[in-house]
């Protein structure tokens, strides 16, 4: 027994936002039977991931070892969360324990990938635990921004763990769960080991606020509107989504929700029971004849994504709608950092419009589905661990929560991404650190973060693409001259001469002094042309073109 | 007389923040006198204009009429104001006014072009005059982020004008000219025909904050760190260098300004005589030989810039300094729209370091240079127009500045980049739209908005690149092969066969098949195998990739 280790390895979640995937060992070093909580992905961006679909987190470490792993347990449904499991779960091939509504959503995901529905098994809530080798596992409801939303306990030979997931301390959430200070109490009661702790919000000075608190504010936003009112929020809020629709059916509006993501949650969360009485709803198609004055809309696209209906809305006509002078459009979201110019071009299309646009810089329409500073202290006394392991954050989320927790009396560790942190002695230690990466889901293939691929794409979307072909005959003689293709460079260059016919005349003149060892070197002639177009691209253009090279050799 | 038009017309900055450039019109119609105020820059970003150093204002419709110009008036020397006076003065060839710091500053720029720096015409402060042909101008200080910001009386034989440029109303800005309502109440008092007026702040609710408010929260910042101190903020913000170099000299610290752009905006402070009393600051060499409690930093890079003091310190050593546990990093400075990214990454990688970091979250360490909602209203009723323009902001700014003015009994108009507003009745009409756009500075070349060129930098960033070369011999057959070469690509496909090798037998296949008059078609054959190209990428990755097909022919 002395020789068994129970561990914690944070594989994505710990040092970012998003792609939350952590893992829990147990069991002889190296032969500890391990569970996965979440597998979550992120999102992609122009300047470091362009053209990338999705991020998920490179699972290589799990694969290695996927016959001692006994459950992949999802917290709750958001895609930071969930979202890799179509994605993943063939490399990984262990049963998805979930609760109702994210099962439901775990199956829909890995339906698309043609896994069978009964690889995820269903749970019921805490205290009832599932047994997965040598751990015992609950499901402990906590508010959020989706329903179902759970805390983990994770009961093993080496103590309990209590892995919050995302959480707010919320007695009114709307649709979901209440936060019950009284469970959590209970569950630290019996003696906690560690408290692994969400830490996006360890940075919000201010004790979070309740969904039901802003109900009433969105009401009277309505009611004070002569046009058509638009709102959007995340579509997994089906909280938001409920309050919303509230307000505009008692306002005296029909209510439309538009969008896929949007629909689809509000689907899943009637047929998972936990949503009972959400108000009757019309057809975008029955929409488009009801006057804008008698009409509201909840739509997709908070965060400015093109595709969505916020979008779609903000160019014109969509699904036969069309917003206009005295129509009202609410941001009932916070603009994730990163997102800022896509929302700011949409209320700018809308201004254009002549639409009213409101957003959450007032606090009013929005609430944060995460625990703030005080809620976290909060929580650290309630369930009182021998130790805090913040998760879920960037690095400065991380440390600055850590201090946090030091600071109320807590020993607590930093563990990024790929830290093994030991828990089975009186105080966490820093055991090893693991390589991980990411995984690009790009188009339908996957590709990895180091293969160079998308370093490729960044370096020709910053500095243009030159194409050098030379054709060298049956003597080894070149035949011609060489041509030369240009992509994304301007036409001309500082001496002002067609920049094709100074990279030819450039490449000619090389061409013409080359020995015949050079010429006849594939390698070596490659790279003195790549070498001479780069530097003339430089002389003209002040940047050094990505250059392709093609050599063909007559035979 | 009475033929005579006055006009206002924006071609940057008026639907955007940044970029500024405004232009007034008198005379009979297509033979007015024009002046210009401003010549702004843009920044790029990776989304939209990736490889971009600079975005200029578009001045076609300047340039066709350069003969008219009777001079380019600078309100201040902050980039989006002067910024393009170097790129585009060659082509405008007119004088330039402008106050001694901004001057300074301009003349900086020009020289960098070749352009000698008697063209700046040094102007002194109202209530003096500068006759540009039917205008008189007189450059009113107003208080701002910058030293010697001015508001721009234009008095023409149709009436006088106000265009306010950047402004906040400060009474104690530390560096530069306070606010002085009496000057605007009298100009006001002759009879104002329309105010042109900043709108960046217009949604700040509050009344904004004297730059003098903050000195004591820095200082107590810096005297309760034990560590090394380093401070961020705008290059140009010479006030709050000023303020934070105080700080740091009452905190007992010797004081080191890092990054070239803070230097030259110091030195150019000192030699136009704004800025008299500077603290002793040492060189970067002598800084690193001051243990670290007894110094302080002050650098560039507080939007994230990646060549930055900033960034450069967040990334370890630079010019022989380094920051490390226990330091403290402040950004005395808000992040602008779209730089969040490039600023968190900054966050964390000092909390990596374990530095650390304070930001404006609070409002503590950074005020806004710009006139917030009650300021202007204010401003409005000193001055007391005829007509409201709202000018420098986005369209969503624009709109609510007009609203904000008619909700005060102004008449507003709401005029983007672009609308020629007639001033010369009693209310401002819109007479006609000219195309504006802008211009790339790349590299060392300038691309056109609409050349295509960033567009197809932005499609190989999302879909990679193929290149496809095949040879046709002197009897006009294929000789030997297609051949392929990828970049930004993955390596394998759907079909998980080297995705080279199936383009290669798609484009063979074709070519084999393929009759006479298509392999002799040159246009024809270019367009089918790039069809084909696409179409492999889209079945093997989910994605058409851009194609350069280079056909040679043997003669």
């Amino acid at each position: 027994m002395s020789s068994d280790r129970l561990f914690y390895l944070p594989l994505g979640g710990a040092g970012e936002i998003g792609m939350n995937c952590y893992v829990y060992g147990y069991g002889p070093r190296d032969q500890e039977r391990l569970i996965v909580v979440d597998l979550g992905v992120t999102f992609p961006d122009m300047d470091t991931t362009p053209g990338v679909d999705l991020i998920l987190p490179d699972i290589t470490w799990l694969e290695e070892r996927r016959d001692r792993i006994d459950g992949v347990f999802i917290t709750h449904a958001h895609e930071d969360h969930v979202g890799a499991v179509g994605h993943l779960w063939s490399r990984l091939q262990a049963p998805i324990f979930a609760r109702a509504f994210t099962a439901n959503i775990a199956r829909r995901k890995l339906d698309e990938h043609g896994v069978p529905e009964n690889e995820v098994v269903l749970c019921n809530a805490w205290p009832e635990q599932i047994t997965a080798g040598p751990f015992q596992v609950g499901f402990v409801p906590v508010a959020h921004s989706i329903p179902e939303t759970s805390a983990l306990v994770i009961d093993t030979p080496g103590g309990r763990l209590l892995h919050t997931g995302d959480f707010k301390l919320d007695r009114s959430p709307v649709v979901g769960e209440p936060w019950d200070p009284d469970v959590f109490k209970a569950i630290g009661q019996s003696g906690v080991k560690a408290l692994i702790c969400d830490s996006t919000n360890v940075f919000s000075p201010e004790a979070g606020r309740s969904e039901a608190a802003i109900g009433l504010a969105i009401e009277e936003l309505v009611q004070g509107h002569a046009g058509m009112v638009v709102a959007t929020t995340f579509a997994s809020n089906i909280a938001r989504v409920k309050t919303l629709a509230e307000a505009g059916i008692r306002a005296g509006r029909s209510v439309c929700l538009l969008g896929r993501a949007m629909r689809r949650m509000v689907e899943a969360g009637v047929q998972s029971a936990v949503l009972t009485d959400f108000p009757k709803t019309v057809t975008a198609e029955d929409a488009a004849d009801i006057p804008a004055e008698n009409l509201m809309l909840i739509v997709t696209g908070s965060q400015g994504e093109r595709r969505a209906a916020s979008a779609q809305l903000s160019r014109g006509k969509y699904l036969g709608l069309q917003m206009g002078e005295g129509d009202l459009f609410l941001f009932s979201s916070k603009t994730i950092p990163g997102n800022e110019r896509g929302v700011i071009s949409i209320m700018n299309a809308f201004s254009e419009m002549g639409v009213d646009v409101v957003d959450d810089t007032g606090g009013k329409y929005h609430v944060s589905g995460h625990a703030n500073r005080p809620d976290l202290q909060m929580v650290h006394k309630l369930v009182s661990p021998q130790m805090v392991i913040p998760m879920h954050g960037e690095h400065r989320h991380l440390r600055e929560h850590v201090k946090l927790a030091e600071g109320g009396g807590f020993a607590g560790v930093l563990a990024p991404n790929g830290t093994v942190v030991e828990l089975q002695g009186n105080a966490p230690r820093i055991a090893e650190y693991v390589e991980t990466s990411r995984t690009y889901y790009d188009g339908n293939a996957y590709v990895g973060a180091f293969d160079g691929v998308i370093r490729d794409r960044i370096r020709m979307a910053l500095n243009g693409h030159v194409t050098v072909t030379v054709i060298i005959d049956e003597e080894g003689d070149v035949l011609g001259d060489p041509w030369c293709e240009l992509m994304g460079l301007p036409e001309r260059g500082s001496s002002n001469a067609a920049l094709v016919d100074v990279l030819e005349e450039d490449l000619g003149q090389f061409l013409g002094r080359a020995d015949d060892k050079t010429i006849r070197d594939s390698d070596k002639l490659d790279e003195a042309l790549r070498r001479i177009a780069r530097k003339t691209t430089q002389t003209e253009l002040g940047k050094k073109a990505e250059v392709t090279v093609v050599v063909s050799r007559l035979a």
